[in-house]
């Protein structure tokens, strides 16, 4: 199931950073990897993750490999996690009503 | 870190299911595990995934051992893929623009 390879994906910080970083826009591999204090196989790894979890695409421009951010799997994550949002919802309506009713 | 461990705990779909099942009311482990076409030490493995994850507690009442869904680790992460709703919403205006531009 997807939402297996996406949460799967997810449960990495260093994958997490990457996410946030193609969010400005299309990397090159290199540029991506840099900021990581880790070997370009070890990024390349978690980048692999990422592409088979739908989430990065690489495309060859020249002689330079790009990498970019497809969200769809995000948002099928959102998406499931959103139902729950009525549970937190409840908690702060419950606070809400509270705080009216002892505020005068 | 704890989006880390709530991440990895979401990569199942046993674990999904628990989390659903769950959200109907606190329920003793042997109805929670009763759906699940697995042994008890099976869905108790997962179940205490889950705990680790800080998504579901456990508390003895007499001789029967509920459970309770924890939902706070659920909002962290969906706060985490909040940042990225922009990307999808930013589509659907492009679409909701062409849409509006070529409807006269």
């Amino acid at each position: 199931m997807n939402l297996d390879n996406t949460f799967s994906a997810l449960s990495d910080p260093t994958r997490r950073a990457i996410i946030s970083k193609l969010a400005e826009g299309d990397m090159p591999i290199m540029e991506l990897a840099s900021p990581f204090d880790m070997s370009l196989p070890a990024v390349s790894k978690h980048i692999r993750v990422l592409e088979k979890a739908g989430l990065l695409t690489r495309r060859k421009q020249g002689r330079v490999q790009y990498c970019r951010l497809n969200v769809k799997p995000l948002r099928d994550a959102a998406k499931w996690l959103a139902f729950y949002q009525q549970f937190w919802d409840a908690k702060l309506d419950s606070l809400a009503n509270f705080l009216e009713e002892n505020s005068e």
